[in-house]
């Protein structure tokens, strides 16, 4: 049955109600590349592998000027929106940076006072306006859910187009897992991969959407230990840590990061996520923001072949004296979101194996 | 003599004082092309059926990749600019992918506050600045006739380029009224054309550009009957009345909009156009929304072959029970405007052959 | 000495204490080429010349389709951030314009508060993270010395890209001096060119970064004679006069603009910089505007062979009147804007020669 057909058959109550992990195949191709990319919980291992794989073909295409109008051909007949009513700068750009290596015409909704004419309409009818006139829509909103509700909506039109969840609320944004994904795979490329190694996240875990997902990915890996240090009050919440013991993985949780620095192979480092604080600065108190900071001094602890992520914007998570460190891969990190980006596209407009081959044939 | 040396012999005081039908010449060029588009009243029946044809060769080449790729190629040397001063998203949208078909890279100005530096200079500056760099100006701004006052001065100068009204006021909106006409001609493709149907217009007569513009453009076909369905205070204006009894067309003035639904080969709904209220919710007194509204139960009086049309965006119009009907080409309408406005933005740069000569080569 | 290894000796405190004059190797290629753009002082006569010679080719280059094809693949697998957040719409559209004559793909970032997600980073990391998506930044800020600043920081990193400076504070302004020298150079093409010319600067020259930057680049001319025309309070500083006492060169300073006009060869008009005043309206007292202002009766004292120039935008500096005599070039000294900026980046970018090549090939 078609991923079509499927939306059609269920109404959206019943949709809701389905656990994460059981609507992975709604948002599927029949050939079980991803039509949209509303979840983190759709990826399994296979898709994460392909999709890295593929990122790293199109970053050794695009170095030659050749390669690049190989890639920017793939697509140049299509038009995509980017909708983005939640600011956000690096993740749009990294999505337009995508659209356009691909040869997509990117168009834009960014602030909401310009489009002033749409209210009074329902976000269904300005999404369905998108769809008349682009081939896909990439969206940024506030509303938890919102993407996928879309997804759902536009499946049963006549027009459907892909969908993809640049961040919705609190809660998924799955393509920045991917994006961190990419970039644990790369850095342990010569090391055996994701498998064995330990994560250790840092800073406001209970709400940063980044951590949680990512969490939820690596238990697509081998024996990856997650470490989680915070203050009490922005530990990870019990429901990953229910996740991590049912899947039987190890984990721990403490709030001596500085202790743990010398065990992992990946330190993760997140800001505080005070934009979502009821009172203004209420999250800060009691958070010293010194014992969740990586100075230069902390590189001595770290491993030589350990490496140091961040989703950015930083604040005062890491110093900048550490940027030179070939083990500060979060520059890097961020240049990654905009190679995931385009082969999750690339992959949901199925010009995936026409880039390997490509690949095969010319960069090997 | 040409455009240009028809505007150059007229200045604006003489040329403000010609009746709208007048016009046309000024805007046309030697070939009978169009070269700016300000007014609906320049379009003929000729001009009307070649865009039409234009716009459905374009939709079909435009259905594969290597003829989207014929399309982006042929204005791939010119930049157009679209100058929105007045909030739009549905017309902006639709002129930029129209752009991005055609092979247009286009630019924006939409913000006055990002333009500040722009204060100061006269907006005859404004437009002329954007004349140095661009070779298209598509404009939409709040003073009545402003497009109209750009196309004559723009065209006295060393660098003329086409300017295309895409709304001014509360008067002029042309390429609305032409997306309108392709909706309704292809709707009526396999039934002899617009010639001989009835359109049944409803909800806010009084103040929608987008029924004037159409009501007058309907008279380039033969024996279409016209009825408006409207509250008092809301009813069409005596000025449209008056030109269709000049032309001796059949037309009918209610406010029982559901009695006539049976009798229209087509229902046109629009929506309170409260945006010109003088106090907010003025006229929505004595506004009975549900006497014109277009609910799923009025799908059974509309005849087998009729079509619903709207202008979007809908608020309390049309219910979304009928979106899913075949006879609902709202969703269609809108895409057609890009359609169009492809298919316009290609005739104005002479590109309307070339885009036959593809069509009857590849795609017939 | 490569320009990278350059900056990285030497550390930002001692780079800000460097004379201007002597910062120009920091921003130069080993070839000789501009790497960044960043202050007017980095150009000397053989790259004026160089960049007046590559803008009229690229400008003729254009004119045909096919070799606005060729130029458009120049650089189409490159993409361009253009960073402005001090409003300005023509430099904006200008560079704009000139990215998309290259190919280059542009991408803006400009309303502050569309990104507030990167407040709470620090301008440093703002520009690496453009750095991370884009090859090219063009940036316009309000900060003085902000734009040199970046170009000394990013050339240090991993990934250094050019960075342009399109305006930054009261202080420079490159390009709008090199399109000045651009368009004296094109209207005295057949007069032997700037050398042993007049120029007559009037205004606002006290605060005009335009007029500071021309004054200076005209010292690369021989005996060009330079007037400057304002209001005691406004007059030239008198930095710039020790500048051309220094080389030697000839000047006068008045206040009787209107005297002056036979004498010049090209007159050089600008408004009135009062959005810098300290209290509104403050420098707008003393200044009799009539008294700065270029008629259509000072067409007649005009020499036949001379220009009137101005920055654009004008309040009461030209008449009207002015805009179709033949010597009124400031609108074409707009849109030289538009091809002096695509010959500086396509020099930057290496390509100079393969424009000229084409040239000589196909357009002599």
């Amino acid at each position: 049955m078609t991923q079509r057909r499927m939306m059609e058959e269920l109404n959206w109550e019943d949709f809701e109600r389905l656990p994460l992990a059981q609507r992975a195949p709604y948002f599927r191709q029949s050939s079980g590349r991803p039509y949209h990319c509303v979840i983190a919980q759709q990826f399994d291992r296979e898709s994460l592998d392909s999709l890295c794989d593929l990122s790293t073909r199109i970053r050794r295409i695009a170095k030659s000027k050749v390669g690049s109008d190989f890639l920017s051909s793939l697509m140049r007949n299509k038009r995509a929106m980017l909708y983005f009513t939640q600011p956000s700068t690096r993740t749009f750009l990294s999505f337009f940076s995508a659209c356009q290596i691909l040869g997509f015409s990117p168009a834009e909704v960014r602030d909401p006072s310009i489009s002033s004419e749409m209210k009074g309409e329902t976000k269904e009818d300005t999404i369905r306006t998108f769809s008349s006139f682009f081939d896909l829509i990439i969206m940024r909103t506030p509303a938890q859910g919102f993407a996928e509700k879309m997804a759902w909506m536009i499946s049963r039109t006549e027009r459907p187009v892909p969908i993809i969840n640049a961040g919705s609320g609190k809660d998924q944004h799955p393509t920045q897992a991917l994006l961190d994904i990419y970039t644990l795979q790369r850095s342990f490329e010569r090391q055996g991969g994701i498998d064995g190694k330990t994560v250790l996240f840092c800073g406001d875990l209970a709400r940063g959407r980044t951590v949680r997902s990512l969490s939820g990915l690596l238990l697509q890996y081998r024996n990856v230990k997650q470490i989680f240090a915070a203050p009490e009050a922005l530990q990870i919440g019990e429901d990953i840590l229910q996740q991590l013991r049912d899947a039987g993985v190890e984990y721990e949780v403490t709030h001596d990061f500085k202790k743990k620095i010398s065990e992992a192979d990946a330190v993760y480092m997140t800001r505080l996520q005070d934009e979502w604080d009821a009172k203004p600065g209420e999250s800060a108190k009691g958070y010293r923001q010194e014992d969740y900071y990586f100075t230069g001094e902390d590189l001595r602890k770290l491993s030589p072949k350990g490496v140091i992520m961040h989703p950015l914007p930083r604040r005062l998570e890491i110093s900048t004296e550490c940027d030179d460190d070939p083990r500060a891969v979060y520059w890097r990190q961020e240049r990654n979101g905009m190679w995931i980006r385009a082969a999750l596209i690339a992959t949901i407009f199925c010009r995936d194996q026409e880039i390997t081959q490509y690949y095969m044939l010319n960069n090997r």
